[in-house]
């Protein structure tokens, strides 16, 4: 009797804390105290796709040119209005200049875009969540939206749901689906201060409602925010919708941009783009917070087809830096540029199946961990990172040690192993130092290329 | 002392009077009270022009199939939505199956259109006012309107505010300038049943007086009125604003169609488009309501690129329509389908001159005049039209009477002639009957073709 | 005895006779001797098609520059390469300057082209033949040519035998079919002073000979002789295998154009196309030979979408040009430019229909017909014009004679008649002068428009 | 005196051999005496390039089907002739029926195309030569050849002369310029039976002089020679003026495709290109003759859009079969598919420099060599390949050789080492057998990937 009671009592807190959960106000205070989805801070690794009318120009200038940012194939049309000369004397010459933004919208025709084949690759990659650029700054929806009519890939062009067929590819592949959505848009004739108010309240987050109950994404990266603050894109009120009403009010992870005044701030997790102009990190790096770092494989994220190798990181780089964001908490958004006929470039793939087969036999390593309290600061000169999983640390090489290597430790760990090794590993530990002696490296038998991990267990409490 | 006083009261009787005029009721009562103004009954003829996406395929079947209306280019587009067979063949053989309606927009390019042309055309054609499409049932606008982003001429295809340019130039001519608005659009979201409330206030109104501020039309010729009741489209709002606030408050005409239950009944003139199912004139022919008929000088309304001459009427055709219209009191509105690079295609540009050159000899026959209250039903078999202006009357014969003819008439003419020819006419008056001996007739010195006219000066009131 | 002795000389003398005929050597003296076939004398009336790649740009500026001639749309390759400027300017403003004249090709697809109307609206006009550019100056072939492959309208845009289809309609509707054939290619590599026998022997001749085989064409007009004396060209090796052993040697025709000394010497009938530069007539109205005279319904051969209606000659102008060149002795061979996609223009329609319905009513005073040796000359002023047929003479009067006038004449009619009109007509004949009442002309009755016709029977020895 | 008359007749002896080696008679016990030039035999790898209209479609299905070779993306052509059902799919859905191959020709622009980035990019990859098909199967020509007018690339499309640029910008990059031609045309109306001497005498023959004139290049790589015997073609006859006349009579190299009769028995090198359908390697790697063998990077030649990365051989790959190749004596032909827009796929940069790298290393091992004549089979279970150059032999390893191995050996090496290593290696030969002691393996320090060269000093004779 006594138990039933307890158990009653039990289920009456959870409900309560459940309903609490789905109680948020429109307001910060509120807003931020949701937590973020466990799926996500496990999952460390997701694909990023920009894909749109831009991809058929598919160019970019690929150098910086007097300090601005040039490198975005996607900023296209942008690019045009304000009169750059490097993208007008592409455009031009390319296309004349009686042709505009708008008349690519029928050339995106994604005619050989293979939803399956894409998801399966993003898996093989080890990925476990997506995130396709449902509307970039141009507008055009990749689903037909009712609040953008003969402006999306089903009413021109492509005649194609993209955004619907690749979810049910994803997800039939076993990964999570999100999309980013632009909450500005360079040409629509409400964005401006004017009517910014009927712009959020007629297009924006209807639009955005539309596309959760269509489509139930389970990521929202929202973008475009820098304009106006939150409180004018009204980002609380839609906010608390998707989380006390919306069909994914439990699983859905959002970022930090929907506001001027939020990144970094409020919202969901954190996003740390790269800063380009001044070659920095972004705050991210340093987050309690949970946190994302976005990046494309090449330099650009719409496609540009005239990036050469030079432009793309190697798969070695790659590995490198999701090993760099996940020891410090981080995860990785990494960016594909399809083609505007549906095609993943064979670059891409390659890169993308590189870090699949680094982490078939790496993955423990990544998946499911968190950042290492104690972790020392990471350093490009001692190649060595920490992710921390349950008791056990694991330590990344990204060189090969050669030979016996010591490692500072708060204790002396039950086992070491070389993941993807099978033969034991000798160590020895004193004075809170872990010596590790390094099997000889032959290049027949190595578990991997790249980067190396050693699986140290029951090291943290 | 006392005309003054009699002249301070007349003032302020027109003032009062003028201020009643300027402040129109949303009812139907109040709205149909506003007379249509003169200018437009004075006019008589003016040109309709049908212009957009569809001048693209320019393709309509030229015959009837089974008793439904196929003529019609313009309807390309919900052609193939209602999967019409012919127009999916052609579709599909011209264009593929994975190209649609949207996909004609970027075609749309209207890059030898030449407006000041244009209105020159229409004004040697002796046209006194202009209609063009700013909208049809596509949904395409042929100015920069904000709630049509992406889907008009400046944004897509011809990059050009082509409603704008004309207007320009129509009235540079000397022209009135005015246009058809489609009050429904096929492929907008908004239109249905569940959110035609939001389709009328935030798209259909708000677009309306978005091209009454920017262009000030002296015509509205609006259509696409039948799925709804005019209280639902809140048409008696529109209008009282437009008579009452808007910058054409004192000369726009509109016509009748602003609701399901309105043609013939309310609003402005009425329109009579001839019923080309059941080969049957309109209401208008007998209408004691100022009136007005449309009719392609082919088949189609937007340009069909496969008529051919049997398809078109020949310029006495067309000047027996304006002849016959006229005299029974209406307007005749002749449309004009430009190509989708913006020529009007020579078999038009001779019908419109050869109009021209009649006007020319016989306008005052036209211009101006009222149906004669007295007239004779018209008659295929007499044809013999009559015309009045002030105490004059005018019989204008469609067939040269040869050698002497009777006409019975209310009373003796001060004078006969036949506008055009220099010498006198001898006639006589007996009975109530006018006996006029023709002169004899020379090719060579005739004062035109196709039709004659008689002005009977002083036999009305 | 003796009458089969006689009849089997007369056979010998006959078979001798046609042997001879068919033995022409390759020399001008032998070859000139042959006579134009008779069909050809008779028929008068001829259409011209000018259709290629030049159909698709259809440009011409209208009005000449500087004394040159600029009229002509399918001069447009040669424009380009002689850097016209406004050629050269509508070029690069409507397809950039990465298009050349080759890159029209594909867009030559004469997907609506209906070989049986072209042919029918041929024969509904009056026409007896039908002369088809089979290949222009820019060396495009309308038939898979082996010496043009890739550069004839099998191989690309058209991907069909249009020269074959319409040979075939033609003929169908009862018309002769002859082509037109360019001896110069503006842009093929042999076609210089280096390699001009090479030309001559392996393209030039054989391709021709491949056109006769394939398609038998009664009439061939070649074009284009102006760069070489006939020797260099060989013409009258061409011409001496088209006489004595081609499959059409019995009726085919060709004209003077086959070297640079050849016009209006050689070959078979003469060419006097108008010359526009010095705006004469050529040699053929005073000629004494078999000649025809070639004229655009517009001011160009191939089409020109610029042309408005004061470039197209009216109905009235057409019917008074064949009228001239047949009272003249010649032919008149009228051309028509068809569109890219294969449809002739609704205005050429037309006219082509206007002077069928009078060729209708008078076209025994045309085909047959010889000039009257005694005729007066043409003249403006008096609007009349003569024709013979055995006894009988055919007034012709471009302007309508009113009342009774007064025509110089050898002899006294027989009969006195107006084609079309069913009354007498009266007349009276002395000192060498007819007399003639015209009867009183009335629009509703009278037989015609245009011009009229009076028969004059039994005048001529 | 003597030394004057010695050196004379020295002189006179060496311009008798120059004389007869330049004197080669029309047959091919002639052409087969002569040498092929060294700079070939020491260039080992050379770039080959297809790149036509067939890289507009860029379309072949990757699988075989039934047996029949599909994988080649330049047959498009050819396999919509002989209607391949998997390229008529692919065809007609994507282009429409109306769409000819010839349609292709306008839009294989090239607008990107940057010979000298191209040439740069080879130079990198260690190639030493480069051949482009100036005229594949397809007949299109990369040049303007006056043999193929408006169906060459300067005519239409790209409007550039292709082979030229390239040409220029090979050698200026200091490697050799050759080309592949292709003897047969599928869609010449000459290239049959019954004219087929009309076709290599005024074709054929004269289009391949005006190449080798026109540009000078150092390879001719003839092919499309299986339909006639080389008499047929003439080809000694070309042959003959190719060695004894031609500008590139000294240096050029030719292949073996001359006839149906010839590969591997006449001409200059024999080719062995990989028999996939038996999965058999060519006579050539067992050849004593020189050869070349020719691959694709993926399994096209033509570049095919719908390879993914299973279809590209890896890095690793294509070094182990170039070692492959040259250790047997040949020469490795690795072909590159460019873009229609004129770019080398990232995929293919990346595979070219990888090897450039590896070459930078190990190049003396390569490039100058010949086959060991003592070689043991090469057996890919050993991993072990050996070149000879001079005295020294140098042992390539393309899986790493762990510990201590052993090297049967005729005798002692002066000196062992490691290319790219500095330390010294250890060595032991006893019993006609090298012991090799491997330095230990250390990822961060070795020399190279893929594949390790120990150099043997003083081996040979």
């Amino acid at each position: 009797m006594k138990k039933i009671v307890k158990y009653l009592l039990l289920c009456m807190f959870l409900i309560s804390q459940s309903l609490r959960a789905q109680n948020y106000q429109a307001n910060w205070q509120s807003i931020d105290q949701r937590e973020i989805p466990q799926w996500w801070q496990d999952a460390k690794f997701g694909i990023f796709i920009h894909w749109g009318p831009y991809s058929v120009p598919a160019y970019a200038p690929i150098k910086e040119v007097e300090g601005v940012y040039e490198k975005y194939a996607e900023h296209y049309e942008n690019r045009l209005k304000t009169k750059n000369k490097l993208f007008l004397d592409f455009h031009n010459k390319t296309y004349g200049p009686n042709f505009t933004y708008q008349d690519f919208a029928p050339l995106f025709k994604a005619e050989h875009f293979k939803p399956e084949q894409w998801a399966e690759l993003f898996k093989k990659a080890g990925a476990k969540y997506v995130v396709l650029t449902s509307k970039h700054h141009d507008g055009f929806c990749l689903w037909p939206s009712k609040y953008s009519p003969n402006w999306n890939s089903v009413d021109i062009g492509a005649h194609r749901d993209l955004a619907g067929d690749l979810t049910k590819a994803v997800r039939t592949s076993g990964l999570r689906m999100g999309f980013y959505y632009s909450l500005l848009e360079w040409s629509h004739p409400l964005y401006k201060k004017e009517s910014i108010e009927q712009w959020v309240d007629r297009h924006m987050i209807p639009q955005m409602q539309e596309l959760v109950n269509a489509y139930q994404p389970e990521v929202i990266f929202a973008d475009g925010e820098w304009d106006y603050p939150s409180e004018t894109l009204k980002s609380t009120t839609f906010l608390s919708w998707l989380y006390n009403e919306s069909p994914v009010r439990q699983q859905v992870v959002v970022n930090d941009r929907w506001g001027k005044e939020t990144r970094s701030k409020h919202g969901g997790y954190y996003t740390t783009e790269y800063d380009l102009v001044h070659d920095q990190k972004g705050i991210g790096d340093q987050a309690s917070h949970p946190w994302e770092e976005s990046r494309g494989i090449g330099t650009s994220y719409g496609y540009n087809r005239f990036e050469t190798t030079e432009d793309y990181f190697t798969s070695k780089q790659l590995i490198d830096l999701l090993i760099d964001k996940v020891s410090n908490g981080g995860n990785l958004l990494l960016n594909v540029g399809p083609t505007a006929d549906g095609r993943i470039p064979v670059i891409m793939q390659e890169r993308l199946l590189d870090m699949g087969r680094w982490l078939a036999v790496n993955g423990e390593a990544i998946y499911g961990t968190r950042a290492w309290a104690s972790r020392p600061n990471n350093s490009k000169d001692t190649h060595r990172y920490f992710t921390a999983k349950g008791k056990d640390l694991y330590l990344i090489c990204t060189e090969w040690q050669n030979g016996t290597f010591h490692i500072p430790l708060p204790r002396k760990p039950v086992r070491v192993s070389l993941l993807g090794h099978s033969g034991a590993i000798s160590s020895d530990f004193q004075k809170q130092q872990l010596t590790i002696e390094a099997p000889p490296f032959n290049p027949n038998t190595a578990p991997c290329n790249y980067a190396w991990v050693y699986k140290l267990e029951g090291v943290l409490e």
